[in-house]
């Protein structure tokens, strides 16, 4: 049996709610200069370097692919699958960007994901083209990373099942009912019923009600509600 | 910028429960041949081959090295500091097991985790020495196993406190309250009151009464139970 000595790379899958839709963060296919390259959109990643870690790594490429700083990532899942370059396209891309002198015969890559909102003041970085996509309407990615976004998504769906607290790091910090129900809806891949909604709240220890309503809307004022940690045990 | 092109490892953080304590599987660094070589123990593992995925190097490795097989496991984290081989006979001995002809700079261990009890059928195979080692009592191991050990037993706290019912890995079929208390004990980390114990179990949705006693003991008859999935939404 033949030991691989494949190269590590890291993969960050940002999914963001825009106040409508789940959403995630992909950027070009580009060269090093930043131009287009193959045309195709993937997930922020790199491989790693000689000098750095794995959380380390995730952190430098989502800077400078995207311009985003001290986002709250943590690992995920491992994709080392023996297929993974079987798009030839992708195996040449990566050896041209990085200069490799000899084929690329396996990449592991290490996933990291985050939940975050969509502010409208991050800026995004021009060169790599870092675009949000709803997650319901993502075109064929680079590599793997189609599976990659639907395993992650599947994850947090049964992370939130058992932890919903996970879900507050897609809100803004005072939220209406009518929000944290869009980003179940959104999460779970379900409807849910307006109408109970409310009762439902109630049940939530992790939910408390502000003395705060939304200002300058048309409709009725909303009540705001904010995020509270619960102790488990 | 060095790329760096490390090898890739799984390792099996195997945590089982012999009625009294959680223990760890560890294997011996031996040659090829299966004889002692450095003497230490580590977790079992191995580097991964040209034709397999992650998944399946995890069950070659248990298999081969401690004869165990269908264990359910999954991933728990990848490690890759830059400070892996800081121990030079770690690398030593893996270039020498794996007759490897370059000096190994990096390597990247993606961590499985299996959660199970500890069976008198069990046959651990002797040609790698595999012995389970009580969590508390885990002699200093190659690599940076003994780091993720303790980062498994964490992260096995955390997830049982969201989802206890995976705790029923390391109990039998039928078990008594003495033992599902002394399991959570074990991997909480803490002692629980035993007079309250019985009101805990009431509350427990998962866990159902069963119309049988133990049978042939000195002591008490106990009633025994098993665990009913139960489910979340």
């Amino acid at each position: 049996m033949r030991i691989v000595n494949p190269y590590v790379s890291v993969d960050c899958v940002l999914l963001g709610f825009d106040g409508e839709r789940l959403n995630v963060l992909v950027v070009r296919q580009t060269n090093r200069e930043g131009n287009v390259d193959t045309g195709c959109y993937k997930l922020p990643g790199s491989l790693i370097y000689m000098d750095e870690g794995l959380d380390e790594a995730a952190q430098r490429v989502l800077k400078q692919l995207t311009g985003l700083v001290q986002v709250k990532m943590f690992q995920f899942k491992a994709f080392g699958g023996v297929d993974r370059l079987a798009d030839s396209k992708d195996s040449v891309w990566l050896e041209r960007f990085h200069n490799l002198d000899h084929h690329l015969e396996r990449i592991v890559t290490i996933a990291y994901l985050s939940l975050l909102r969509i502010d409208r003041k991050m800026t995004l970085d021009d060169g790599f083209e870092a675009h949000w996509i709803p997650v319901n309407d993502i075109p064929r990615l680079a590599f793997d990373h189609n599976d990659i976004v639907s395993e992650a998504v599947t994850s947090v769906r049964r992370m939130t099942t058992l932890d919903p607290t996970m879900l507050f790091g897609l809100l803004p910090r005072k939220f209406t009912a009518a929000q944290l129900r869009v980003v179940m809806e959104n999460v779970a891949g379900i409807s849910i019923d307006i109408k109970n909604f409310h009762k439902k709240l109630a049940t939530m220890p992790y939910v408390v009600p502000l003395d705060e309503k939304e200002e300058g809307v048309k409709h009725r004022a909303a009540r705001y509600f904010k995020f509270k940690s619960v102790n488990r045990r």
